[in-house]
């Protein structure tokens, strides 16, 4: 699984070598910049246009002049999937302050930078994996409180996840204030007496499309209810199931937290039938070549 | 004031369009890194051993295996400064955790990327507004809970700094749970009943060699008792005097706060005072040419 060689810049496809960036970027000097990170099945994006809203709203917040119209970034993501062939893949886009002074203050005029690059996903070891569940540890939550913002900067992220990967974990499952927030990188569910339990939306989680696909179309297709309420890990290892959910691992059983099992440690109906119903919606917007 | 356009990457001295960042550098793509800024003064860096000692903190904090040793980190500064000509500025210094495939795990050999540039700083702006003292003004502390990482990302604080700007204020003053933290680049004293009152340090505040140049060496040299415990607005309007201190703004009087004047609005005697005296302390290390 490695990375295409072909990027976008600024809107021009090159070479990883050509496209090398500025470095007075600042995404690279401040983190000061925002990203999306959409799947792609089939050789087409997946709720492409939810994650380029997003993408605005984190632009907006920021306050990074939008240059780009939406139709444009729809097609840079049809460009760089042509122009790689990737047909299974995510798609990162950053969205820059550009380059300018080294100074924390705006610099003036403002002239956004883009860079777009496929990621490389496996989805069957994810499809593997699901059979037995993920196992996840619990990390304190030292992350910054406007998350509904999706900036560039995971250092929280990256050392919580590599964590994980040292003690073997799956991922790593926020804590703050003695609450789950959620995962590196997904939405944290778990399910309890019939009824789907969530931290609530707002700036101390990320923003997700997989959650937000489930809160407004699967679970009222499966007739679920959702509620958005703080819990703690005494009552979350009580659940009847938990599962994780996001763009990079669509539903994700979740059989372990810390030391202890959720459904004995055995991955439960809800979170499979979820999946089911997530890759039926999913295939209706990118059916496979012979479907098409 | 215009950056040089010789850069440092990775150890080799290059102008600024050969010393392009490769786009799948951990530092753009995650904030995956730590920095640091230190003063230069007369063509020599003050205090660059303790400014490089907290990087190598930060460094080990985050994990990132150090491959250079501190004589050669001194001589990368010297070797800038030599090809820049540059003789009053600042240095600032990133070490990332390098390329690698796009994952939030670390890579799997790091190999860590090193770049360095001159900042220009405006010393004689800054003694101007010495003269008439800063404003700020207080912004919710969003920061993450590890600020004595010196991490890359500055987010937070260029909106804030923004904010600032755009009110006409110097900077903006931090403050969580209700007390005043720091502003986006200094640290933040009040002068109060003979004491010298500061946030405590710790992972809430960033490092600042300046405010422990002021703790081990000005204060005790002038017979100044410092004590580290946080406070709130309504404490520090009521200050015999306010300043901010830092590598960057040296000792800078803070007059006005919000809406409230300090001292009445004017600059008092004992920010003078320690600008003085780190002025002295300066030029010790960093002599201009004919006293050398």
């Amino acid at each position: 699984m490695q990375e295409s060689d072909l990027v976008l810049l600024d809107g021009e496809i090159l070479s990883r070598e050509e496209a090398a960036r500025d470095i007075f970027d600042r995404g690279g000097c401040f983190g000061d910049g925002v990203c999306a990170l959409t799947p792609v099945y089939n050789g087409r994006c997946f709720a492409l246009l939810p994650h380029m809203e997003q993408l605005f709203e984190s632009v907006i917040a920021v306050k990074i002049p939008m240059v780009y119209m939406m139709e444009e970034l729809v097609d840079f993501h049809e460009q760089l999937l042509a122009a790689t062939g990737e047909k299974d893949c995510l798609v990162y886009t950053q969205i820059t302050r550009g380059s300018g002074p080294f100074d924390l203050a705006f610099p003036e005029p403002v002239i956004p930078g883009l860079f777009m690059f496929t990621v490389p996903v496996d989805r069957e070891a994810l499809a593997e994996r699901r059979k037995k569940g993920a196992n996840l540890v619990t990390k304190e939550d030292m992350r910054w409180q406007r998350l509904d913002i999706n900036n560039i900067d995971r250092l929280p992220e990256v050392l919580a996840k590599q964590e994980a990967v040292v003690s073997r974990a799956f991922d790593a499952l926020f804590v703050r204030d003695g609450k789950l927030t959620e995962t590196t990188e997904s939405s944290f569910f778990i399910y309890k007496d019939g009824i789907l339990w969530t931290y609530p939306e707002g700036p101390l989680i990320r923003k997700n499309i997989t959650r937000r696909l489930l809160k407004e179309r699967l679970a009222p297709d499966l007739g679920l209810q959702i509620v958005e309420r703080a819990f703690d890990k005494d009552f979350a290892v009580q659940a009847d199931e938990a599962f994780i959910c996001s763009p990079a691992v669509e539903f994700m059983p979740v059989t372990k937290l810390d030391r202890a099992f959720i459904n004995e440690g055995k991955p439960g109906p809800l979170a499979q039938k979820l999946q089911q119903a997530y890759m039926d919606f999913v295939l209706k917007e990118c059916p496979s070549q012979h479907e098409a």
